[in-house]
């Protein structure tokens, strides 16, 4: 990978223990029993020690939704045709998907960008045009892209990250749109921590009890035939992997090298922040995990990253419509911590001053 | 009870299954995978088949805090001192408490209901003064209430919900603030469902090992000495019970009898919810449950009502909190249901139509 790009990978500043620490007593000292705010605590905490302790606020949200084709979707392992990629894409641009209506209720800006859509979308306003190739090839007959396309991939994510943050963006989301993608999705995780790909695959979309079988016998054979090192994400990334997802593995470490908190939606986003996590571990402490989808390989990537989901609404929808919901989650945790009376100011007698 | 009250429990209207099933084929119309919104999508069938299957909406939401002084608090079964409850009310008033300020993220209007505060309020702004007496007789040594005062207070409740709905509230959130009030609420669940005290009974907003046995004994004593009748649950709201417990279980019954959805909080309100449920099982076609406390008597009441909880945030607040942060949940999801393109509008190709 460019050198540059390497050092800012490196380069990522961690979390201070000392600053969480100060967060927590500045919320032990709100109008609450201290840690009764459970997993908002969590949030405002962890938000406050990256962007400042006094007073933290969200102001800018913005969901990147990165979208692109899987030549593995010619194996039938989705329950919509490939077609749909493109059309989801111009679904996203008039407003009118999942995504839209939960970012536009959530105040959330939403970018689309293409990655490696097989459309040739033309000049499409509001469509960022990063496309490396129109799709990947078929992961299950050889190497998806070239190890030079998956840095590029990952670079373009990077670059996306830092312009937003460099602007005044707060805080950043993860999305994701490609038919297939839950299989490159599953195929990179078990590359990764070579865990049984049976046990890692799911419905996706939807599919049934036969496109299930053929879907785990697909990624066991893209495992055979493209042999990923597991101990070099950007092989894993390249061979079996999706040009979104290597532009999501990019936003994530873009963002952390901007100090800018990311929150990741769900399995394809995963896998993306799997890769993020084994070129660097320190991007956990800006990635805001958001919920628990329904595809049995996220469960494997909570662990991973040595976190937990803060929701479980059984989803499985993807374009970051987990990531806008836990985005909003956190303006509120945030806003308690910035907003909320202590029990100085407001004459509450505390806990600890009267019952010792 | 009186018998306008009496007949307006007796007559809540359920649901429709026909409006459920066709709330669900509108949302199978929308731009992603049948079912792939999960609980989102649960939540928005409810909300259109009880509000209006054509392009329903939450315009304006509010959530009524209830509060109230419970006598038993002078057996030092709290982490806080009784002087907090009244103090809690001015925070509300002055905004500087948790539920003010997720309330004011989330766009929903807070009313504080004084049901029994032990505290003379003189005329404050912005505060309905439904004092039924200043806090209940303590628990542990004979009722809290009479079952006169128990009726009047659920009455109350009931009112209030049904102006609330008369004026242009499309949904109603349910709070509470009582220092000692998670005594009371055992004490109600434990006498409704014959559970063990022990099994039920949790730290509240904080209390140690040995206030945590003590606490346990006196809810014990509570029902040895008043002899709660399981099958009365007015019976057992008097002996045991609380004026905001009251007061929330016959805003539950207005709410559900106005068709109006209302949001249920944690634990406190969950008591109240069993009472309610208990009246009239009917009341569960309209409560939404929001999120699981950290209280172990709240999974007995998701099995009581039939219900799961939407999330876990581990909170034990109360305020109406929890309920606030699913009301916006639910509009998400309702928006969702009006705002999504279909397939067809969309020109994007549905799995059934591409492969049968």
């Amino acid at each position: 990978m460019n050198s540059d790009f390497e050092k800012i990978i490196n380069n990522i500043a961690p979390v201070s223990p000392e600053s969480l620490r100060q967060a927590q007593n500045h919320l032990d000292s709100l109008t609450k029993p201290p840690g009764s705010l459970g997993r908002l605590e969590e949030l405002a905490r962890r938000y406050a020690a990256i962007k400042g302790l006094d007073s933290p606020q969200v102001r800018n949200k913005a969901v990147y939704v990165f979208a692109a084709d899987h030549g593995v979707a010619q194996q039938g392992v989705s329950a919509f045709p490939a077609e749909v990629t493109p059309q989801m894409v111009l679904n996203f641009l008039n407003g009118g998907a999942a995504i839209n209506v939960l970012a536009n209720h959530f105040e959330t800006h939403v970018v689309v960008v293409d990655m490696g859509v097989n459309y040739d979308f033309g000049e499409t306003p509001g469509l960022l045009n990063k496309k490396i190739a129109k799709g990947t090839g078929d992961l299950s007959l050889g190497p998806g892209m070239t190890r030079s396309q998956a840095e590029q991939a990952v670079q373009v994510g990077m670059v996306l990250a830092r312009e937003a943050a460099e602007r005044d963006v707060d805080i950043l989301g993860t999305g994701d749109m490609g038919i297939a993608n839950t299989t490159a999705s599953v195929a990179v995780i078990a590359a990764l921590t070579q865990r049984s790909v049976k046990d890692l695959t799911g419905r996706g979309t939807g599919i049934d009890d036969t496109t299930l079988q053929k879907k785990i016998k697909i990624v066991e054979k893209a495992l055979q035939i493209n042999r990923p090192d597991a101990n070099d994400p950007l092989d894993v990334l390249a061979k079996v992997g999706g040009f979104e997802i290597a532009g999501i593995a990019g936003f994530i470490l873009g963002s952390a090298s901007a100090r800018t908190p990311v929150v990741i939606d769900g399995v394809i986003s995963g896998a993306a922040a799997l890769i993020a996590h084994r070129m660097n571990p320190t991007v956990a402490d800006y990635m805001f995990m958001s919920h628990r989808s329904q595809e049995p390989a996220h469960d494997v990537l909570f662990e991973q990253v040595k976190q937990e989901a803060l929701f479980d609404f059984e989803m499985r929808l993807g374009e970051g419509t987990g990531a806008v919901m836990a985005m909003n989650i956190l303006e509120a945790a945030v806003k308690i911590y910035s907003e909320m009376a202590t029990f100085e100011n407001a004459g509450v007698s505390n806990k600890s001053n009267d019952r010792g």
